[in-house]
């Protein structure tokens, strides 16, 4: 049921990103294809689909807003990859952006899909403006200098050695909480949700990025280099403060647990029609790469 | 009447851009200040509130809009000047962000920006939506990898050696005048202008792009570096093709002239409520940096 509706969304996703206006033989399409459509999970847009529809929205009508969130999600990776960041040789088993088209096209590929995601967010839905200006300016905000920029500043450029749990928590929050709470919002906002409704959302998404993370982590030091399709042990080669780091394997897999059990509670009050969303969060626990 | 109106529109667009919660003592903050209080001609934002007021909008309704598009303009500026593309080290007289803050800071001052730009563009303002929403689509391709970001991607990427005057108009209208026309419309829709007006103002601003473009080719030969706060001759150096090098000085000349009169020729049927674009039109003419 769980893999069912999951493979519906990204069947969605994936026929509307395939029939975007790409243009064949031409580099910087190329580049922006290469990391958008290299097999991502599409975390982002299918949690967009799936809070649209815990409110009673209609999950099909926000998908081009959806994929608007995958885009902004890819350039951050690209930009992220390369050199000048964290100089990263492999993503999701194939050599990086920058590694197969250069560094110039890379960072320009990363721009373009910055304001794809933007064009798509103003795409021309059925939905009430207000909602979707809202939403626009509320990614925009989860995304930008005060957001997931400054994550990745801070995790880039911020203190080496080690960091407090609250450090790393807070960047955490900026680098991945940011932007999966913005696309929760997103479809709550898009299809019509209460104001509880968004708020209960958005501390489950707050979690879920938090327990996300930390599973990242964890994979990092337990998961195989097949399955994550990049090499292992990256942070403890970049000397990185993790969360198995500072609390060991343990107190991580504990923190991950309860990061877990909250993303769920905040969603009692939608009972049955909760149930996608909590098998989300067992995936994210569970998931080996 | 023109320098005047030109000081009251850039001193609305000066206070609300310091107005912004910028943080002190935060690299990012600073490095996006530093590029962007640099104090830039405000070209595009003038030309907005320009727009908006010629079809009889309030130009002070449009003014975080309107900075949205300096904070786009902005982050094509530090990109651009990265190593990975055209590797500048002056702009504006000053060292450019990377040269001082480093390439990590200045790609991520640049994100910043350009994320920025697009929540301005989805402020709170006292617009109808369907215009807003319209802008930010419009802006978004207009900036994105068909528009502006294309045209970098040609410039730096494209064929080296000597291209032809069609060819170089292509990367000016992408790279210049794709901006330059959305900031025009962007004024122009946001202000409630009819179609018609809309469409003989982004004639102009098409024409306007092209001259500046053109000018600054000129400049390059014939302007100081003391006036133009950086080297001259760098697209000798580089043996970039230009329009002075592809038609002579003389033919470049006569090229801007005819881009200025066509410019001019698109505001015939505003009579005089086009005074101050006319007079623009003649600044980007007459202009030593």
């Amino acid at each position: 049921m769980f893999q069912n509706k999951y493979s519906y969304f990204t069947g969605l996703i994936e026929d509307f990103l395939q029939k975007l206006p790409w243009k064949a033989n031409d580099v910087l399409s190329e580049s922006m294809a290469y990391t958008l459509m290299a097999g991502g999970k599409r975390v982002r847009p299918v949690l967009a689909l799936a809070a649209a529809e815990i409110v009673g929205g209609a999950p099909e009508v926000v998908i081009p807003c959806a994929c608007g969130l995958e885009m902004i999600h890819t350039y951050s990776l690209i930009h992220d990859d390369l050199p000048a960041l964290d100089n990263d040789d492999y993503r999701r088993g194939r050599p990086t952006n920058h590694k197969v088209f250069g560094e110039a096209t890379a960072l320009l590929a990363g721009d373009g899909l910055l304001t794809y995601g933007f064009q798509l967010l103003a795409s021309d839905v059925p939905v009430p403006l207000e909602r979707q200006i809202k939403v626009i300016r509320e990614t925009a905000e989860a995304v930008g200098w005060q957001g997931m920029v400054r994550g990745q500043v801070l995790d880039t450029l911020g203190e080496k050695g080690e960091l407090s749990v609250s450090q790393i928590t807070n960047i955490h929050h900026l680098k991945t909480g940011a932007l999966l709470t913005a696309s929760v919002r997103l479809g709550a906002i898009l299809g019509g949700g209460l104001e509880e409704e968004i708020r209960q959302l958005s501390i489950y998404a707050a979690a879920l990025g938090l327990a996300f993370q930390i599973k990242d982590d964890i994979l990092d030091i337990e998961g195989t280099e097949d399955a994550l399709g990049k090499p292992v042990g990256s942070d403890l080669k970049l000397q990185k403060s993790t969360y198995p780091s500072i609390l060991g394997m343990d107190g991580a897999k504990i923190q991950l647990k309860q990061k877990i059990i909250e993303a769920k509670t905040a969603l009692e009050k939608f009972e049955e029609k909760a149930e996608f969303l909590l098998c989300f969060a067992d995936y994210i626990e569970t998931r080996n790469h």
